[in-house]
């Protein structure tokens, strides 16, 4: 573990070459406030599978009766491991121009190399994101090591125009950021917080322990687990249900953050199945299928994600059913 | 999965051949109040790896000052697949004999066989259990699917004279008992719940949600997720952490359930990293080494277990006193 | 690791304790050639699931007339774990009478406590065993290092009457010997080898390898792998395959010793499927499905395991006529 | 699983779409024969992380003069998630301009989308590629199944200028493609073969055995369990230990192919340990370091990939001399 002597060695090595957060941090308000909810957007497609740029705008403008805090766009939900970089880039640019002013944009920007993460850090950031979201590189698993997550995450962070927000989705990548790692990383002045997808509430608590005296803040990465994530420490979350049940989710927010346990603990138990179920269950295709069923333009997937068959569509149907959402 | 009139089924099938948990649920409290907090007791070892049952009544008169709910005895803390027959219901004789009147003695019984669950069953039930705790067979876990699951902890809860306790430890034994199958088994009116050991909040969650038209209790399996487990549903928790600082895991309790969540999380993320070190770090010779700085009889394990490395100690102290409670 | 200096120091500390292996090893031929096919035969029940020692004795016969270098009594193919220790070593008394003089008896007696293993040990030998197959503890896995299974396999290998074979079974147990282990146990004089069931093909040739220059042999633990283990230095094979179609298993072995590699590969293609099926496909309840087709009493196993139904016998015998057998 | 009579149909219907394979079957040798040694090539870099191609060139004449059947271009030892398509292709046409005219290129051509992947296969066969590499696509890995996998890898192959090789790296991608699915691909006029780095054994010899009658070559993705593929029948390796020891490995080739098992068997048995450190040990970095000890260029990774660390360099150049390479 990166002790934090060894990371402040580490940032003045580098400090000559990344100046550019100095001058972000010279703002009062150099953390932006991460709490609340967040939908990670999907991408419409047309029939042959091109971005649709029309139906995304007509989501936008529902999206913007929802108090979210926020869209986060190209999570793991958004396939942006199946866009161009043009096409990643003119999706922030649309959100940014329907997006009402009060909220924040947070944008997918990782790669797998340190370079790559870099260029397209800035491009987001020039396309209008608030902040940017930072997935684990993970193709090489068995190097991506505490010391080389810091390492990259740090050069990120240094020269990012935008604040950062660590992303760890071990379902996706088979990689979780380590604790360690988290916490050395914490205290970059340039780092906002985490997103967890991986739900082990144990690290989730022990992460806001060790980061409780700085200005780091931990995101539930799925609404299976949001109410218990508050419980132990959590400001918000970032959620693929909120793309269909919104005012659910940022209601079990205002439940969670006013201290109505009770009635959250209600709420929170009939949202896990529909959660399971457009995440773990059913993936991108689930989430699609049942925007659909919710007012919202989901449509089909790229290839080679494939639509849901037809005993996968009434499975999909029965966890909202089943739970007094349909 | 089972459904319901399967299980239904299934009963009425071995009806004639398992009356006595009728006789016992002619009681008018049938299912136990299992709330509270439980420490799943140690075994201590003589040098000469005897069970030296002085030190363990010396351990009992000190938990009795506790305001526990019970005792778990040989739950995976007590070294159970290393005592013999014999030694498990001699511990659990003492156990009975030193304990307050109005605490529970929950024991575990389980077995690979069902046979020899069903007898270890019945004679722990004998020595003075209230209920037992049974773990998921696991050695040929390729085959302990949800129906094969299902068959088997219905057949001992048939016959059990006591309330059965389902018992689900990944960890240690390669398997978590699914999902469907423990809403399955919530049914059975001589099932009185289940400790969850695995840690995944969503699934307890669940669980709660699925049973709660049912007297079926959820118990956490560690101090570590405690707290998000009561927010989530669950009622109470066995944990190793309480046989070192049974009082405060008992506050914690006490906290979650009155509502003071604000003080609950405090002492919670205080409590989780001596947890992981007395359970996933180092196992039950770093619980064993922990009582002894705090009070109790700890000892050496049954080889194979070996003592804590001079290194491994200092780590274990640190999860103290890092925290503040060294 | 245990380097080889470190382990004769602790044998050297271990010495008086353990005398008995010497006196064994004084015999010329300490240690025993263990090249060949061993079927770990299955244990036949009657219909209300106690140990069928007719049935065993006839199928012994029938085992008597095929070319097996001898039998592994209370593998995992035994269902060992479901047996109490009077029925596991009637078991083995049983084999024993009816085992021709030339045959080798390796018999299971593997327990999780160093102590259950060591009398098990010497009960195993007293009733006709020729040497034993010791399992890896595993139920506290997370502590199951290196240094603890070395200990674990030294102590019983010091007090064992007969040569100790060490068994390497992760899909039961979770956990695989390290190699390292494997490497220091190998120089121990009451040590003859392993049966390695995992499969990791470059794992076994470096086995081979690094216990080239010792008296130490490696035991395929499957048919499925039983070609390419020979084929980078393995000597024999103890396969569950062997109790239905045991003359062509033996075939292979020949085939692979003599150097006929080409027809060596056209039969153990043809093994794959078949194999797969009795082992990780269906377990122990298809291996006695299988064994009754081809003139061997199976019949049903203890509960938890379950009879197949009709889909899997289905899938069952496909594996068998898709290959030719049927 | 998609029966060969389900794969015709979605053949059928897609015919019209994809002509372009049948124009490079009418060619008399429509299937390359794949088998021999590949070396899946390192990229050098200069010392700021750009592509050095003046050393791969050097690196490229002395391989020129090992009996390889040809060079894997952006195999996972490449570094190609870390470099932009552009850079891909100029390694490409670098290669193609240096390789010896009776010499295969086969080039990496894999990414997450169906639409990406075609476009690049495409560019690789204008650049120079004999066949292309198709990695499965893994960010939704728990969405990958049978099905999706050969509809991607059917689109591709139907599309593809050049005759296509699956490529299965569970290690990397978290995932291993299905048996069933390459049963069904194998099928294709225009899948030549699978290079498999999972090393499961079993696996390679059913899957020899169950595409025995077409014209499908099996290729070990390492030299770790090279001769044991060829036992079971492969017929060669893309292998990252023949960057550094290409001429044994080849020796190992034709040992094997000529039936000289315990020559062959020494050799394989010498090669495990550096090609353990080279590949799952220490990786690319290792890989790279091991490069400049036997005359290649090597050099350093493209971050967040980390050089050695002087103990990694240690325990990299014991596992070459402690078997006689150095």
């Amino acid at each position: 573990m990166l002790c934090p002597r060894v990371w402040r060695a580490v940032r003045a090595l580098s400090r000559d070459a990344a100046p550019r957060w100095r001058s972000f941090t010279t703002t009062t308000a150099s953390t932006p406030d991460l709490s609340g909810i967040y939908p990670p957007i999907a991408t419409p497609f047309t029939a042959s599978e091109d971005v649709d740029y029309r139906r995304l705008e007509e989501n936008l403008h529902k999206y913007a009766q929802i108090p979210f805090k926020g869209l986060v766009v190209q999570g793991s939900n958004g396939e942006y491991p199946y866009l161009s970089e043009d096409e990643r880039l003119e999706v922030v640019k649309i959100v940014r121009q329907n997006l009402p002013k009060d909220k924040l944009l947070m944008a997918g920007s990782g790669c797998e190399s340190t370079r790559a993460t870099l260029q397209l850090t800035e491009k987001m950031a020039s396309a209008g994101a608030d902040c940017v979201l930072v997935v684990t590189p993970c193709f090489y698993k068995g190097k991506m090591d505490t010391s080389a997550l810091v390492h990259h995450f740090t050069q990120v962070a240094d020269r990012s125009p935008v604040p950062v927000v660590l992303y760890s989705v071990p379902a996706n990548t088979g990689l979780e950021l380590p604790l360690e790692a988290v916490v050395t990383l914490a205290q970059h002045p340039n780092i906002a917080g985490l997103k967890d997808s991986g739900g082990d509430i144990t690290r989730i608590g022990l992460i806001a322990h060790k980061t409780s005296a700085l200005e780091f803040q931990v995101l539930a990465g799925s609404a299976g687990f949001l109410m218990a994530a508050y419980c132990v420490g959590a400001v918000g979350g970032v959620c693929a249900l909120a793309n269909v049940l919104g005012r659910q989710v940022c209601e079990l927010h205002s439940l969670c953050v006013s201290g109505r346990w009770d009635e959250a603990r209600a709420l929170q138990q009939r949202l896990i199945e529909p959660n399971t179920a457009v995440t773990r269950g059913l993936g991108v295709p689930g989430l699609k299928t049942a925007m659909e069923w919710f007012g919202f333009h989901g449509g089909s997937c790229r290839s080679p994600l494939r639509p849901l068959t037809d005993a996968q569509t009434q499975q999909l149907r029965s966890s909202f059913s089943d739970n007094g959402w349909i």
